[in-house]
């Protein structure tokens, strides 16, 4: 088929304003944050699921690659069309089609951007927990799609946990629902659990059925200080293991601290090897405990320990957190903060080992190596800034993220707690997952034969 | 390939003494507490993941059925060879290989009876807290292959919930491991997920990773009185909605709350047309706290409310909810429980209605149906007792429960919240899941292309 032909066709299905295939508008959709590139013959930007469901068809039918993609704000690739083909820009389909809190459910299109959904639902008293660094900018469908997290999940879990339900067109077209508003339910495979985190290389999702938690009524904030990192690492799993549950647990290591304290420093955080940031939800009596707890257990290995004593103050520690993105890379001017190796996870026992590992291959490849991150799910992003003109750099920093990754698999843990495997860590999955990726390639095989979605990534 | 060649060849798998193949034995593994038959040829009793992996490669080689079973407590059938071949008994691999209390986990064998685990857990102070009402009895690896629940999912969640990795033996007999220790990781499709709940078609497990929780400081328990099962239903939406979690909310009917207390007369549950049971744990306050928002949210509905004073109150009320199961049977000493068409679940706010639809069914079919169970899950028990030696009562229990499955369906509920698919509900599939059903259909033939792993359930 004719490249003007398909355009033809596709312009039938959605219309001529919603199909580009200019140089300039396809390049915009060539990259994601990470460092994986490829640039699509066409993309489509589909209102309904009927649109979605005859792209796909027309795809299947012609061997063409899809690829869809939310908001683009991916770290590995997910989004990026490698090889060429389609991409579905499902940003358009951004509805909230219901609120129905006496479930205490949503139902979504996927384009609708994280916070968007929060703003909507905060005047009802309820909130939709996953919150990633992107909060701002990413859509429901890519945190379905990656099975995305962020800071809270150490007590409210991952996207997986609030996906009750999916409309999910597949490879060849056909349209299914997985899952139900009814909460509990063990008939048959669970289906939704397999398209959530599949980075659509399984299906196109086009609706989600979510569950939705009440605001808590409260929140406080506890700041540890520490020596070193390693003794942090300790101090969480102490607490973790002795049966508290915070709303989150945030690690800030020195250089992190020094570069958020330069950014903006009336954030005057404390000096110190690494911080602690825990945040405890819930009743007033609960919070009060929750901290007192936290404080307990954390004393006898810290060297200072500060509560957030209002909401102010509160609130400027989450934005220190939430600058540390911004503020890495304002350390050096002349780096550049590159995503690469960022998103490992161990076993929570294992995050001082982790930790000490760290340092030893910053010095071993002389690159300045900060650590931050969901310390209380073992999540650890380690940031490293190169000048990004300089090859050699980029040989130290390639090379020091993969023993960081070789590491976190050594001691059984993974190359990507939250931050999707795409293009950017497939390599990786076979020494992670060994017999069971010959698994999800069956899988794949059986429900995308002609490897039509998303393909060139997360192994399969 | 002759059965006395196929004997010899288990035997050298497994040793003489953990093969079975007389009548008297086979039969007592030919059904479970459901009404689902099937005859096995042979009874393996392997005692090493390496034995399961022979056991099923060699009958992969034959093509001969394998289904694995746990302690038969099944309400499906999911563990009855209703096409013969290999019992695989799970119950000799019931070790604790490890307690990690520091990562909040536990390796199990799993063959190993869920309430052995706990008593194994108390005195460290932590719990597995799925809790079917069969907790004396059965397996983790039987509560892996059904998703099992129970009481305390309206808080805790279900099975799926606590395994974080499985070691699985595939139809080929491919040993694979799914998952790891660490809590967060996207690396890949969620094969533990969809192992989880496959009822043994898609493979056999033989070790999984759990986590486990803080045992609660406190716990405190209110019962709630109405005038009828359908304002009790409406006081549970009230009660969630308003973002309260307890950790268990039960239902009893008018019927139930009889047949309790003719089976224990001291046990004294007020006389109403439906008892609502609430179970609150946490911290001593959180405690406080929780009870009197569910007294204040079920004050408007309720004709009584009661919190119980002491453990000792405490207990007997939760010791009167399990009796149910056998207190059903004790109403008419003619009559006997059957299981079938008790486990469906609907959305939240359809409880009051589906209540009522089965209170119509009751009179439609002129059969008594005592309904009780999680209805904090929109979990629903609907129990009938006939006259077994009737082919009449057979026939009134058949097409209540027909009709009972087909509107829980039309309400977007489901067959099964709990108790599994089998043998007894595939027939239901179709119509719950539509297509979602061929995808399932699909990942079957992708990892058990020839049909080995316990045939003729979950509709695959």
């Amino acid at each position: 088929m004719q490249k003007t032909d398909l355009l033809d066709k596709l312009q039938e299905i959605v219309g001529n304003e919603r199909v580009s295939a200019s140089a300039a508008e396809l390049y915009c959709y060539s990259f994601d944050a990470s460092q994986v590139r490829g640039m699509p013959e066409f993309v489509i930007r589909p209102v309904s699921t009927a649109q979605v469901a005859d792209v796909v068809r027309l795809a299947w039918e012609k061997g063409i690659p899809v690829t869809a993609r939310g908001a683009g704000t991916g770290l590995a690739g997910g989004s990026v069309p490698v090889e060429g083909g389609i991409v579905l820009d499902m940003s358009s389909m951004n509805r909230i089609i219901e609120m129905d809190f006496d479930n205490l459910q949503v139902v979504v299109e996927p384009g609708i951007v994280q916070e968007k959904l929060n703003l909507a639902l905060e005047p009802y008293g309820f909130f939709f927990p996953p919150d990633p660094g992107s909060s701002a900018m990413c859509t429901l469908g890519g945190l379905i799609a990656n099975n995305g997290s962020g800071m809270r999940s150490v007590k409210y879990g991952t996207t997986r946990n609030y996906v009750l339900g999916l409309e999910v067109v597949l490879a060849d077209g056909t349209v299914i629902n997985t899952g139900s508003k009814t909460i509990k339910s063990v008939a048959g495979y669970s289906l939704t659990d397999l398209f959530v985190g599949s980075e659509g290389t399984l299906g196109i999702v086009t609706k989600a059925i979510l569950k939705v938690r009440a605001l808590p009524r409260e929140r406080s904030v506890l700041l540890a200080s520490f020596e070193n990192p390693e003794l942090a690492g300790k101090a969480v799993v102490k607490v973790l293991s002795s049966g508290i549950v915070p709303s989150a647990c945030e690690i800030l290591d020195s250089n992190i601290i020094d570069a958020i304290n330069t950014y903006d420093p009336k954030v005057g955080l404390p000096r110190a090897g690494a911080i602690l940031m825990f945040e405890v939800d819930g009743t007033e009596s609960a919070v009060r405990e929750g901290i007192a707890m936290i404080e307990d257990a954390c004393s006898s290995l810290a060297t200072g320990i500060r509560a957030a004593t209002n909401k102010k103050e509160r609130e400027e520690i989450w934005a220190a957190r939430r600058l540390v993105g911004a503020a890495v890379s304002r350390l050096d001017p002349m780096r550049t903060r590159v995503y690469v190796g960022e998103d490992i996870g161990v076993p929570i026992k294992e995050i001082p080992r982790m930790l000490h590992k760290v340092s030893e291959i910053s010095e071993e490849f002389d690159i300045p190596i900060m650590t931050y991150g969901h310390i209380g799910d073992g999540n650890l992003h380690t940031g490293m800034c190169i000048d990004v003109l300089d090859d050699k750099d980029w040989e130290k920093l390639n090379k020091a993220a993969d023993k960081i990754h070789r590491t976190a698999i050594s001691i059984g843990g993974t190359v990507t707690a939250e931050h999707g495997v795409g293009g950017a860590r497939a390599e990786y999955l076979e020494l992670e997952l060994g017999k069971a990726l010959d698994v999800m390639i069956l899988i794949k095989k059986a429900l995308d034969p002609k490897g039509i979605l998303n393909p060139g990534k997360m192994g399969v």
